[in-house]
């Protein structure tokens, strides 16, 4: 069976004395010559080297060896799961892997493009386009990985440590390096100090506790750390959820349409069936109660068993943020049908518009009397959004309420098969759900001390509050100005990013470029925004991937861009879509 | 809806004023008064603990609220997924949950039980019970996830840095210190050295080449970075491919008996069948291709479609390495029968016995001369296992070769639906594939320096290595102590561990335990670890939950305690199997 090739190239490496490269470092030696220590690692050397080229030269050979008459071929398209076939999921889809190729070609060959850069505007994945993590963050986590630091009288002068104008003890104590102090008090929570130990398969307790109180006081509600299920991100806490929820095709859930892809993706992966309702747009992409009655009606009447109602708030692709109210009324209708309620919450910190806040399902539960028995609640949050936007920590939790102790068991049953999320991810997560804080001290504490007292609080959290409020306030303006952009161009409209990441314009394509599409084979968003990022460089993901109302045409653009690209991007996408609508228009 | 008394809890809040709770810091002030200032996060204060103190009261008449008549119960165990009920986990079984409820009495009550600790042998999981990280792989981890720390003069004084005595510049650049030097080269592979982006879906690329490197080092044979998919550990690798694989109950996959649960676990949940092969117990766990023969050619008479074959090598639990022989014929095996071989290796670093080795089967199947297009090869690693046991850090790779671009495609798309692994976990899943190297110079370099030079290398490499030793020696010591141990006991009988972390001893159970356990409706392996967990504190996991012969009882044990402890391990159970043998021989 052995090729001879493969042997004689065998023999070779082990007689031969081969050079040592000395490139990389500046040797005052003379070129020496070495043997290749068995016992020693060899990724770099010569030695292997030379024998993986032979290799390679004759693996076209081997590639190309004749296969037994009668193997079956193991493994096709048609032998797969049929489910992962249907699954699709276009934030990663057809558009960027075209960019990626753009990008390759751009760095191949400069100026061959008619743009100097891929702007990637199809993904929340804010630290890619420069946005810098949170520092108090990162500082807790590197201290958290490598502890030995810690004991180091270095440290303090490693981390930030200012001292501020203190008048007694107490403010001295407030002063402190808290990014120490809390790392310290995380690894106090971790049993054994193991940051390389799995944890609880619902994530470390410690951890679990600070959450709780960290939703407490977002909702002004009791939590439960039992209920907190930490997860690598939102998106397995969403397919965990999917797999419990789904038996079969016959098994259906309430999807927003548009969505985040997903929640598509993962329903057809276990096979369930989605059960859409429309967004509508008019009303800024409104959530109508009796849309879903509608909805509910029709699937029931084909026999779907209706599991579950996907909410996503803050919208993802669509940026509305629901009013209180219009909450109430979803909570209310999942009470009655005896539905699920999936809460994508994981752009609860992202809101823009002051006429809007954001209030967790859960909260507007509680506040209505609807206890833990009266509503089964799941609500995802995820490390990846908000200001800090860490989406390779890979951090989230779901918060999981009204569900029996048997089924309890089961999703622990789910969570414990993978044994745990990664521990730096479930330290953001603590993180994230209790940062720095400021207490203001006002009343009768003015009485006694000087106005710069006035607010004192963790060392890190006038560093922290800047650096969040300058994310997001930036954040603010560039959704506007790319709003007001769009909206700017013939046949688009858009409405207001009040929270998330996205806009979701609307264009009116000409019939002439529809038909060019259907020529081309191509959904007609799929080719406005292939043209797009063709001549501009800019990616945005088509309305198809999110799903539109039939006959409309959208994409998804994120207002992650940094402020001073914002200009070109607004300039190029002007220039585009004038020169594809003189093309096409009718 | 509101209930009254949530209403009046509420309005309260607004209007009152809390006492500022100085417990947690010495203040020199008088106790203030402070007004909640409604921009502050205020988990800690008065006013929320209050405001929750009422709505906890409140919550059990909540709770106890009247549902509206015609309300469904959303969520049953009769209603969900049966394939999660089919389910099973036993690594974190009854068992295990048992012992945290006794870990809970001990904290609770000391003293109150016969033991003082409990000591957990249940799973691989070694930095819980007191192994220590590597340290260079926790500074480069640390640089990584904080890189301000580079720029800043005091990072060489906080990493160790020790000039050795050298002859040259040449000798004074291997001897910087490399954890920084590795933590710049990693951030230069990370696009925007954006720590906090999502990757690529298979993971960063550069990191893919360092692996790919370090593949190459290990086998000897062309490796591909393309071929590598970077996940949260291998667990979520093998789900993907299960994934992947099985349509229907149809689709079948050969795992040997006793096996790691986490396959039949994951067959469970995509709903396919998991076809048996045992391993030979006689034989040292022998692995026949004779036995895989009988199993497919009887599943295939069944009408089961064999997708695949698991191995898992070094054994788990059975602690086996195989002969490359034996490998050579497996390989041919999947070849001639068509089977997609799904290779286990996250256990190549611990070996223990001189006379065997690790072979990959990559390697394996290119020294035969299978090419990329002879056989569909995956091979899961881990950064769990190893010497190094970074089980929290959740990260790892699955190497896919021989499949079809179509198929490829497929599984690329399972890969970005979840968007990316952790990025901390890709990180040192490349340091793992590439820790610090050592240069043996010899032969011509001896002309021309002292002895003292003659082993050059990364400055880490004394230490690393050092660390690296000593962990695996330990191990080897412990596995052999707890061997000799198992064998001394009336009625068991325990193969070598050989490799992996487990012991996975069979022991005779006399007729009359065997009764008491029915009589207690458990089965008889259960019924001695819980015995034993209960007398001892030590927790180890029923045979059952891996699979056995019908009619033989085993347990698996991991060999992980520290050293200090495996003598208290060793006369704990000596004692409790000699009573439970008294109290049960025939």
């Amino acid at each position: 069976m052995r090729r001879s090739v493969i042997g004689g190239a065998k023999r070779t490496t082990t007689t031969c004395l081969f050079l040592l490269n000395h490139a990389h470092h500046r040797s005052l030696l003379p070129p020496l010559h070495h043997r290749l220590d068995s016992s020693s690692s060899s990724s770099s050397s010569s030695a292997t080297a030379l024998l993986l080229l032979l290799r390679r030269l004759s693996s076209s050979s081997a590639a190309s060896s004749p296969s037994p008459p009668n193997m079956p071929n193991p493994v096709s398209v048609q032998s797969i799961n049929p489910k992962v076939l249907k699954c699709e999921y276009a934030v990663r889809g057809e558009i960027v892997i075209l960019a990626q190729r753009l990008q390759e070609e751009l760095k191949a060959k400069p100026g061959s493009l008619p743009f100097d850069e891929i702007l990637y505007c199809n993904i929340g994945n804010p630290q890619s386009l420069g946005q810098l993590p949170i520092t108090f963050f990162r500082e807790v986590l590197a201290l958290c990985d490598h502890p030995a630091i810690l004991d180091k009288a270095e440290a303090q002068g490693l981390f930030r440590f200012t001292i501020s104008n203190a008048l007694s003890d107490s403010c001295l104590s407030y002063a402190s390096a808290d990014s120490i102090k809390r790392a310290r008090q995380i690894l106090d929570q971790i049993p054994g100090r193991a940051t390389g130990a799995y944890s609880h398969s619902q994530g470390i307790k410690g951890l679990r506790d600070t959450i709780t109180a960290g939703i407490e006081a977002r909702d002004g509600f009791p939590a439960n750390p039992n209920d907190l299920f930490l997860t690598d991100g939102a998106s397995p806490a969403v397919h965990m959820m999917m797999q419990l929820l789904i038996g079969s095709e016959k098994d259906g859930l309430l999807c927003p349409i548009p969505q985040y892809p997903l929640y598509s993706a993962s329903i057809a992966l276990h096979g369930g069936s989605l059960v859409p309702y429309y967004l509508d747009e008019e009303t800024g992409w409104g959530l109508e109660v009796s849309e879903l009655k509608k909805q509910l009606k029709e699937a029931r009447s084909k026999g779907i068993t209706v599991k579950a109602l996907v909410v996503i708030n803050p919208g993802n692709p669509t940026g509305q943020v629901l009013a209180e109210e219009n909450q109430r009324a979803i909570v209310e209708f999942c009470k009655q049908e005896g539905l699920v309620l999936l809460a994508d919450e994981v752009y609860q910190e992202n809101v823009y518009v002051p006429e809007k806040k954001f209030h967790s399902f859960k909260k507007v539960a509680r506040s209505m009397g609807y206890g833990d028995n009266d509503l089964c609640l799941v609500s995802f949050q995820s490390v990846s959004k908000g200001y800090h936007g860490e989406c390779g920590k890979r951090g989230g939790y779901m918060e999981v309420t009204g569900f029996s102790p048997e089924v309890r068991e089961q999703i622990y049953k789910l969570a414990s098969v993978n044994l745990c999320s990664n521990i730096s991810g479930q330290i953001l997560a603590s993180l994230v759900m209790s940062p720095p804080k400021a207490f203001i001290l006002s009343l009768s504490l003015s009485l006694f001390v000087n106005d710069f007292l006035l607010k004192v609080g963790d060392e890190s959290y006038e560093s922290y509050s800047a650096e969040k409020d300058g994310i997001l306030k930036s954040l603010a303006r560039r959704a506007k100005t790319l709003e007001d952009a769009f909206k700017s161009l013939e046949g688009i409209t858009c409405n207001k990013a009040e929270g998330a990441m996205y806009l979701f314009p609307c264009i009116k394509l000409p019939e002439k470029a529809i038909k060019a599409a259907e020529a081309a084979k191509t959904a007609p968003d799929l080719f406005y925004c292939r043209r797009l990022l063709n001549a501009t460089g800019v990616v945005v993901v088509p309305g198809s991937g999110f799903g539109q109302v039939p006959g409309t045409w959208h994409f998804r653009c994120t207002i992650l861009p940094q402020e001073d690209k914002i200009p070109a991007i607004v300039s190029r996408l002007t220039a585009f879509h004038k020169s594809f609508m003189d093309e096409y228009r009718n």
